[in-house]
């Protein structure tokens, strides 16, 4: 039983941060924001009304603008030069991920799902690593 | 095996908003940062450095902030009348949670982690009755 | 008439809030920012010019979203349990007001005067209980 | 004469700003900030609990920005060259007014419920003359 | 010369502003985001997509409003009665620039390279005036 | 060669960011707000005012946030894979540096001017290497 609790964890305590820091820190944050930039790129795929469409590019801007600051957050205040050392790939991990909620191809300037999709699966990456180390 | 996934569901899927609206809620977003209000007050309580408690009532006050505007966009954007009908405690526990972030005796003014406490099961109860409708 | 409200004008005294609290509120906050609100409106339906388009849309989401806030504030921080209880359809009066200046149908997703001007409606009713609790 | 100010207050139209721009715009925005500003100068002084006195310093900060803000837009979107060769002490009345929000003297360095006094002064005097250009 | 230049730019102080008031300022604030602006003008003008015109109106008003804010924080806080008196122009230079960043033909409002540049050519000569100030 | 340095100064091109992307970057911008970081912990040094003290914290938590805002920005927007093969040592300087103005020992947490100009240190490592790869 208690197994199970421990392989469910990651999925259902969900932290914030602050940079007192309070510690508490959860990757649910960038991708609670994530999620609503894939809803938006797939209701504004199905609307092609111009006013509903600069609507969908406002906020799906400023969705992703969040994603980027959690992922920054992230990458800054939790992780520390033991955890680079054991993860070599998470410095370009969160440089992808975040690359991907921007304006260069990313959910700034793309309105694809499929970008989002992408922008999620990095942070599921990243989310996997965190809940490691939390563990350890 | 899918009682299952709905037992877990409410621990799982965590959502964010938007007011396209992209449909995506989630009470998960208030209790986060409820959590670090509640962090911020314990760590104020164990270090009576002013220069540390000055900063930690000042990102308590913007943390409380918060949770005041992610339950305000639930109880506006994600609840509907027919919510309220089979709801009618809805209003006022909304009301209730949200002075408990304020500065009336709520977190701003009070660091006191007993009334985060009362916060977070304020946001408790929101949250129990949100996955509720979401089964409907 | 319009001489003596022109005169009164100056001296009537408007009110801010915080949440220190200061214990300084006005209904006039919300009031102003859904008459720009309902401007915008206007002019959006008199100048079908793309650019001019986007902009209105833009600063309509930015305006209708401070509408929200203010209301919300007063909503949480200025009424008292005994408010509720004396005009029991303050928590529908609120929740229809926000959700009027909201995405699905308000202000922010319609560009109708109509809408701003109903919106306009329910601010006036909240502001006319407000004033009588201050008499009280 | 109380009972005719309190029967016009809720008709005194009051106005907001936006640069799209909606041509929506009045001094009560700022004067609202202000007397914020001053009742927690008030609160301040009449409360020596450290605690209290840091929300009070930081809200403060807050408002008296939000003062200067408010004045700023008046100066740059409202008035107009006309109003400046009509007004030739307008731009010294809104540089002293916002800098008596200000960190050099002004309310976000002094708690002093009397500079918020002065600062309420030179809003009153910007804004005997916004209401006179636009009875023009 | 280029190279001089090149090896001089690192070590050319700029400087910031905070209203403590630090006493840190630099007008190069002002002209990196009215560069930002000329240069999104020039993007926009090269691409009739419509998505993209919409994020780009989007980012140029914001940038556009950073430009008036920080033009207003040298007007309010950096210069002095004794400024004032020796350079009288500057009053209507300040009024002038920010007009030119808003919406009644600057560049909020217009997506024109050529109102970028005026608004540049106007910082370049408050930035002049700073410079002097600052040797005296 | 001081003369020198000030006739260029106007000349030197600092560049900003937006997320069109515009293409205009510059280390400038975290170094600005840094140096008014250090202004501010020097100042926070000269004066054991507790008012004063609360203010200067408050405003440093602030202007810290900025430099780790315009440091992300550049890592993420500015910075391309062939730039983090040339100079692998990037990642690190950027998590470094971004550190040094977070909470945990950074100018946050700690109002030593030491920690200010170790800031100060690595936002300059950035710079040389942000121009070498602009001259490329």
């Amino acid at each position: 039983m208690r197994l199970l609790a421990r392989l469910l964890a990651p999925k259902v305590t969900v932290h914030a941060h602050c940079d007192l820091p309070c510690g508490v820190y959860d990757p649910a944050q960038a991708r609670i924001e994530a999620e609503s930039v894939k809803a938006i790129c797939e209701k504004y795929q199905a609307n092609d009304d111009p006013a509903f469409r600069t609507r969908a590019i406002d906020i799906k801007e400023q969705r992703s603008e969040l994603v980027k600051h959690h992922l920054w957050v992230l990458w800054t205040d939790y992780f520390k030069p033991p955890h680079f050392e054991k993860y070599p790939q998470l410095n370009t991990l969160f440089n992808e991920a975040t690359k991907l909620a921007g304006g260069g191809g990313g959910t700034k300037s793309s309105a694809d799902p499929a970008v989002a999709d992408r922008l999620l699966g990095k942070i599921e990456e990243i989310s996997k690593i965190f809940w490691e180390t939390k563990q350890a």
